[in-house]
């Protein structure tokens, strides 16, 4: 696949890294790689001029971001014109320890995305959903599970949102002090960050022969998260 | 300290968690853990309408949240009456695959801090922040470092903000499905999710003979992130 190689998203004021510039990226290849690497964005909105900055999971189609269970969904139930919304994803790398206090940083990739939310209302778009909702992150499971139910259906909110703009910032070279600080008798150091899966607990209910599906072999004890959300994001892109 | 054992943030319309107000905690030692097991915050604010959600490290003083770097202090700049804020924290706990789509779900801890952002100018309160900025992490650590400059404490933007209202959220159960659905031959299970340190990286330039100080001892390699946070808090509000 191509997309998003070598396009960029527009660059405005709004988009553009201010603080660091030089650690700013807009291309869609690095802005993608920073999104599919989490499945936890925060979203912030305004309502009557208060902000509100909601975590919650989110998955991406092509340049459409998806999430659902916000409370802007209320909200957007009474905006048929949509809700200006910015949707953010951090991972933190390490922890930069330098020789002055000025110094001290980490490393990090995060990505502002900006657009305006709209439920999703049509059925068949709705549906569709619910089921990347699950299987992006877990290859092929809906197939599996017991079939959602309309009530179920009903009480659970989509949110798209098409990126209109959205910026990268990406730190990654550890301790970089002021030239002269390094001839100074201080200790400095970088202490990576890295989430991963711990062992997976089957439900103690489980009935009696039921094993773990090997399609969940990607989220295996001791691997990086964002490797295996990596992975089972372009699983689910190939389907598409 | 019994501070904020049975003190509550005020509830409103504007904190009171919505969906599933099951999970929603109000009292200062429940909202204040949460904040205090990590450095990186989500920050929300509005300009000409516009949200913005900005990644940054943060701290905590009693009930006084402080940050910087923001893009949000060159708009601080020309607003002395302050900026409306939501200050976000969010920790993944675990992935949760239930036997329905429905019920696919995450145990988490999150809260949502609401106040009016404002920029430290005063010198010696700043000076005082700039001390606490890498203190209240690393143990003790600014007495070792070369001092700050005139220009680099210039150039330091920190933002302090009293939190208002704030509400905690927090879901710790694992796989909860439908009692009826128990009974169905599906695979489900937990996969717990943890932020580890890796084994610190000595800078590659560091002067012979100077050795990593014991007071980063709580920074060690296959430690919780939030363990080291919350224990590094801990000595700071002490010393305070």
């Amino acid at each position: 696949m191509s997309e998003g190689a070598a396009t960029s998203y527009p660059l405005s004021a709004r988009n553009r890294v201010k603080r660091r510039h030089d650690r700013g990226f807009y291309d869609q290849a690095t802005v993608h790689a920073v999104l599919d690497a989490s499945m936890l964005c925060h979203v912030a909105y305004v309502v009557d001029g208060q902000p509100y900055c909601t975590p919650t999971f989110f998955w991406r189609e092509g340049t459409t971001l998806y999430w659902h269970g916000s409370s802007a969904s209320r909200m957007l139930e009474s905006q048929a014109a949509g809700l200006k919304v910015c949707l953010t994803v951090a991972h933190l790398d390490s922890l930069v320890l330098a020789r002055c206090g000025f110094n001290h940083s980490a490393d990090y990739r995060a990505v502002m995305a900006f657009g305006t939310a709209r439920l999703v209302t049509d059925g068949q778009q709705k549906e569709r959903a619910l089921v990347a909702m699950v299987d992006r992150f877990f290859p092929d499971r809906t197939a599996g599970l017991r079939a959602s139910t309309a009530q179920e259906i009903k009480a659970t909110s989509v949110i798209a949102m098409e990126i209109e703009q959205a910026s990268a910032k990406i730190r990654a070279k550890g301790v970089a002090d002021d030239e002269e600080d390094y001839e100074l008798p201080i200790y400095a150091e970088r202490i990576p960050v890295r989430t991963v899966l711990g062992a997976p607990e089957a439900c103690p209910r489980l009935r009696n022969g039921v094993a773990r599906p090997a399609s969940l072999q990607g989220y295996s004890e001791g691997r990086l998260l964002e490797d295996a959300l990596t992975g089972a994001q372009r699983h689910y892109s190939r389907q598409e």
